[in-house]
């Protein structure tokens, strides 16, 4: 069972899991460019992955065989493992716990070749109906603080397999970065007595320089302090904290903003590499007046380096307003 | 001039460096295989760098002429710019500041094609004192409030040309890394009465498991919660906040160990791209008795991708037991 073990002095958790790595120099996940035959996640193949979770299919068709539109399984290789108690203990100075957790594939169609933004809007929504349907099951299980769904699209954004799909990851910890967001957005909220990201999206549609996309329901920016190049965040305008809480009119525009940006992305850059993650509340909490759930985007252009490690703050070469520029213009 | 912005939620500091890319999409930095005839950190091309701040060369020698051993000039695309003051200002809701710092290479020897462990001791040893030289000349401008030195070594690492070099960055404000192990270190210190890396020291060369390499003054080891496999940290066993406090021995020291211990990866792993970072206290302060100084050392193996982006923890396939045993045996 992998392990978690926590720095002692800035609290960062971290999961060692060898199990991942079947030799001890085993690192470089390189996509393999995989034949339909061989790709566990096609067609006729569904008996090479650990049984189905979830699945949107034909009604006439069974369980873990074809037919299906969205699949969820099981990670084979997982970075943390459903069963088991949560035991945490010392070891010297250090602190460790087991590595409980849930680590699940989401595969968002049949099609091996298809990009996100190839896909029909009704397509895209079912993946996000897919995410919020395992978000609401996980968060049953009282083991589980937080639920983290991300996509890492091409191999130089860490994607190991190339057919179209994204992660979920349940953890019994709420992560670093995620309480960050949540006392950042808090001691704004105390001063202000607003939401930080309300302000943000009512600033950025009156100002226009940083805006990509503007719906009904769904907002879609290069952020004032882009970490990388063409960074975009998608927020819903309505306040809501918890992303399993959308509405059905939200998940259409969503999707239909969500295919739209990767897409400009895609002609602006050649179809880059990148990672989206989903910035949700805590699965034990609701109604949190401070935070407000997003999508964030970033495309794989530029690499992390020394200095980024020492500081924690980036250089990013391209100014947002450059960046939603050029996203509002692309055809 | 470079602008610094500050994200509204977290306090993150983003460095808007536009003119660094000549164009919209000149992200890929790739390592020119750049000829020795063209190299400007070569012998005889000491006129295509902006002028030396620093070099340790034959006294019969003229600056910015060949001769040196050691030479630092400043960067030629800077991340932050030396002149002018250090203006804070708002935009709506967010906060801004001038790109004031200094941004500097450190070219570590006239050989083009030597890696660090391919020098002698002695050459090792000047390129710490470069750095301690530089932090004690750069803390008398009262605009920086933190100095750090950091190499990238290999493409995949960030670096973008392959001549020997580090770089430093002093900036206007204490990056939020920083910030985090200074607070995170006196929480243990306020806690326990003792320094958070003295009692890892301890414990480190007590247990063995994790040791890489213990001399009369240094320590290497692998360390408990590590985020990359093959992770080193670099430690004095004497108590100092401080890097450019260093003395005299434990600078023959630490060039010995960070010598062998980049070796030994290099065998290990086949000469892998790295990053390492110095992490010492900021300009400003100094006999932090809670902080202690040390050098970080990060082998390129592993991608970071969705998940280490969502949560600010890492999956890490290789125990730091592992790693360090083998770093132990390697020959």
């Amino acid at each position: 069972m992998p392990e978690l073990r926590k720095d002692p002095i800035v609290g960062r958790w971290v999961i060692i899991a060898s199990e991942r790595s079947k030799r001890l120099f085993d690192f470089q996940s390189t996509v393999s460019p995989e034949k339909k035959a061989s790709c566990p996640f096609c067609y006729g193949n569904e008996g090479r992955t650990p049984p189905e979770i979830l699945s949107y299919r034909d009604a006439a068709t069974e369980a873990n065989s074809s037919g299906w539109t969205i699949r969820v399984v099981p990670n084979k290789f997982p970075a943390l493992e459903a069963e088991g108690e949560m035991n945490r203990a010392g070891e010297g100075m250090f602190d460790k716990m087991n590595g409980v957790g849930a680590h699940e594939v989401i595969i968002e169609t049949p099609n091996h070749e298809a990009n996100l933004h190839d896909l029909r809007e009704r397509e895209v929504e079912d993946i996000l109906w897919a995410y919020r349907d395992r978000i609401l099951d996980l968060r049953k299980d009282k083991r589980f603080r937080y639920v983290l769904v991300f996509k890492n699209k091409g191999e130089a954004a860490g994607a190991t397999l190339s057919h179209p799909h994204s992660q979920l990851i349940a953890t019994p910890i709420i992560p670093k970065r995620v309480k960050e967001e949540l006392s950042g957005s808090e001691s704004y909220f105390r001063y202000k007595e607003r939401c930080v990201y309300c302000d943000m999206v009512r600033q950025e549609i009156l100002d226009q320089k940083r805006l990509v996309i503007e719906s009904a329901d769904i907002v879609a920016f290069t952020p004032f302090a882009s970490k990388f190049p063409f960074e975009c965040w998608l927020l819903p305008k309505k306040h809501c904290s918890n992303f399993e809480e959308i509405q059905k009119h939200e998940i259409s525009d969503l999707a239909r903003v969500l295919k739209e940006t990767i897409s400009r992305m895609s002609k602006a850059l050649g179809n880059p590499p990148f990672n989206y993650i989903l910035h949700t509340a805590p699965t034990q909490q609701s109604g949190i007046e401070h935070y407000h759930w997003h999508l964030e985007i970033m495309p794989t252009l530029t690499r992390v380096a020394g200095f980024e490690w020492g500081t924690g703050f980036y250089i990013n070469p391209t100014s947002p307003e450059e960046a939603a520029e050029y996203l509002r213009n692309v055809r």
